[in-house]
């Protein structure tokens, strides 16, 4: 009957209705015993709808400034919700992020919490409170500046909060019943995971599963603070991250956690590079000072004849004009050819720490995509993943092909079932 | 070239094209050498929205989380008016009430400035930029909460932040061209001030004048800070408030200032009051204890067969449901018949420092009521005011009729000119 940190995205709590609902359910849990911190993200579309007005002012918003806008998101959610709960004859009260005492780097509108000094919550919380907590926001520490963490950030405060307060749990309440063995929407036979490491949901987030962020998954892990992702519609058990299975939960662990995709990145290949030392790192160099995150790099065996090779490497779309730019300054520099974009690839992984004492996985994970038909540009692996660059319309067969292939269809044929009735 | 407060209200900024055209006015206060504070209000309906939302997820919200929904609407105003100015290539930095130093009691949704601490603000200017502050909102003392300062709330943040900056002059602008002689949509022929002493804008805006909110006009006097009431559509001069006519303007004062209105009133009677001391005491601290504002206060002469008597009150019509309570509920202790109220009246006053050096004002003015054929129920008199109760119905006419008895109409046929293209 300890301290519950739950998190409520904004499709939870899109309208009046939803909010009550998210009300009766936070209130549910504090009638359980328990002491409550919500953490809530922006209503719905609020957020866009900021930022649709930031562009109407301003092509190139100021990072301070867009931060001050889009936090007022998340001031009207938390609001809102500490009344519905007041409403329902509980106390509860609101708290910016500043007012909850998170505290950030001053990199606006991707800032990262370095300190959570949550004295407020906790005597809230002591003198019988719900506290509610904006998501998504912090304060800087240097110029007291009003931040925001970038996407997910909300998942991150609930973690970040459930650390500092020394939560039993962290709950993220969601549209989906829990994280899948692959996205539901391209793989209807895809199961509900109940347990996953932390190190196994690290790989599935930094690979292209939506549900929770690899920040926040880290975090998590750093602090030993289960995660349990839920839906806010549905009231059931839904998939827990966490060290070890829950309690006397007997859990076992699967080799194969599950299968990531990610249609999102591009790749970048440059042609005609002198094999010789310092030329990959004057490339990467090029593309870091731009602080562009690249994600997988493969350097080409070096023709003999010519001594020059090529590297090619993967990174977000949206950084791709940017990294083409950077690179293209710096071609004179480095001395390459030319640069070749390709942003109609796709990448598959494959993610479990049954891989570490299973060998022969790698080779079943190539068989069924050869069996599929699908052709393989770029590979990568770490110790419990191993991940395939496609073209992009091969994607959604090659999940299915590698779901199939490592049993882990689920045995019904019912499509997975949603918990919500709309966003 | 001193220090200039601007505040915009919301229909100023109703939406993107309001807030450019807002911020080219800003930039070119700033261009002729002024450091400049600007003090802005929600969007348009924004706080009307937000009100509909709380109504919607709990009947009686309460005023702590209230105060946090509502300051989201001036977050959202003020950051875009800070990139918007950013991208006409000046610095701004946009301040909540409580980075801008306001410190308020703990009265939620009414709070009261209790003191101005702009040191961010004044770092802000003296790095060259223009700051932005959100109007309306503050923080409390004791507890750190977010509080708001009520109606006309970023009036008072304005005048309060001017003379914690010792600001040269307090801008208001709004979607009229100034303070008129009369409610220009009762008076065709009422006509612009061009300065007006700050005793008998006092009395108009307790009189019921809406431009300026008799709080800040206090502020203002107290401080001595000159307001200017301007159009933020025409770019004319409007209306001064201040002590004396500003710099080489002059402006001889008025006997008049004006003639104002108030329809918000109703009238309680408290019918058969022994009359002995202590009977009217009673009665008011009921009415006080609920914090209830009365306004005008008539007690009959005393029947001397029954030794009873009659004490009337007008009070804000919004207020009268929980009057009538209070009193019947001290009707026992108090002892009197009945109550009565009466929502349909009027109250029609005449200003102007003048009155004191013109004792036929008082005459002309009740001639010129009954001239009109207007019945008075009540009257009240202050040195430089004098107010009379009529029924509802009459208030329109009465206020014509006082108008051209006391030649305050305008030579100009046309009706007054508002500088607004819409809201």
């Amino acid at each position: 009957m300890g301290l519950v940190v739950q998190k409520y995205g904004g499709s939870s709590v899109a309208d009046a209705e939803g909010i009550k609902r998210v009300a009766k359910r936070i209130v549910d849990t504090k009638k359980d015993g328990h002491q409550v911190v919500v953490v809530v993200s922006a209503m719905g579309d609020t957020t866009d709808e900021l930022i649709d007005l930031a562009e109407q002012v301003s092509p190139m918003p100021a990072g301070r400034e867009f931060d001050m806008l889009l936090t007022a998101g998340e001031r009207i959610s938390m609001a809102l919700l500490a009344m519905a709960i007041k409403n329902l004859g509980h106390e509860a009260q609101s708290f910016t992020g500043s007012q909850a005492g998170v505290i950030t780097d001053s990199v606006h509108n991707k800032a990262r919490i370095i300190d959570v000094t949550p004295g407020r919550i906790r005597t809230a919380l002591d003198e019988g409170n719900i506290a509610i907590v904006a998501g998504f926001q912090g304060v800087s520490q240097d110029k007291k500046d009003i931040t925001t963490l970038g996407r997910g950030g909300s998942d991150t405060t609930a973690v970040a909060l459930a650390a500092a307060l020394d939560a039993e749990v962290c709950e993220i309440y969601t549209d989906v019943d829990g994280v899948f063995t692959a996205d539901p929407r391209v793989v209807k036979k895809a199961k509900k995971i109940d347990w996953i490491s932390f190190e196994d949901m690290l790989e599935l987030a930094a690979s292209g599963s939506k549900v929770l962020l690899h920040r926040c998954v880290e975090y998590a892990r750093r602090y030993n603070i289960p995660i349990h992702v839920r839906s806010s519609f549905s009231g059931l058990q839904g998939t827990w991250v966490s060290n070890e299975p829950q309690g006397d939960r007997k859990v076992e662990q699967a080799i194969i956690s599950g299968v990531a995709h990610d249609t999102s990145e591009a790749k970048i290949t440059v042609v005609g590079v002198p094999d010789k030392p310092g030329e990959a790192a004057a490339i990467f160099r090029a593309v870091a000072d731009a602080e562009i995150n690249i994600d997988m790099i493969v350097q080409n065996v070096s023709a003999a004849s010519t001594g020059l090779t090529d590297i090619s490497f993967t990174l977000p779309k949206a950084e791709g004009r940017k990294a083409i730019d950077e690179l293209e300054k710096a071609k004179g520099a480095i001395g390459f050819d030319s640069l070749r974009y390709d942003d109609q690839i796709g990448k598959i992984s494959l993610v479990g720490a049954g891989m570490k004492t299973n060998p022969g996985v790698t080779a079943d994970f190539f068989k069924a995509l050869s069996d599929a038909g699908v052709n393989i540009e770029l590979i990568s692996t770490s110790e419990i993943r191993i991940s395939v660059v496609t073209r992009a319309d091969d994607v959604n067969e090659a999940v299915r092909a590698v779901h199939t292939a490592f049993g882990l269809d689920s045995d019904s044929d019912e499509a997975v079932v949603y918990g919500g009735t709309g966003r």
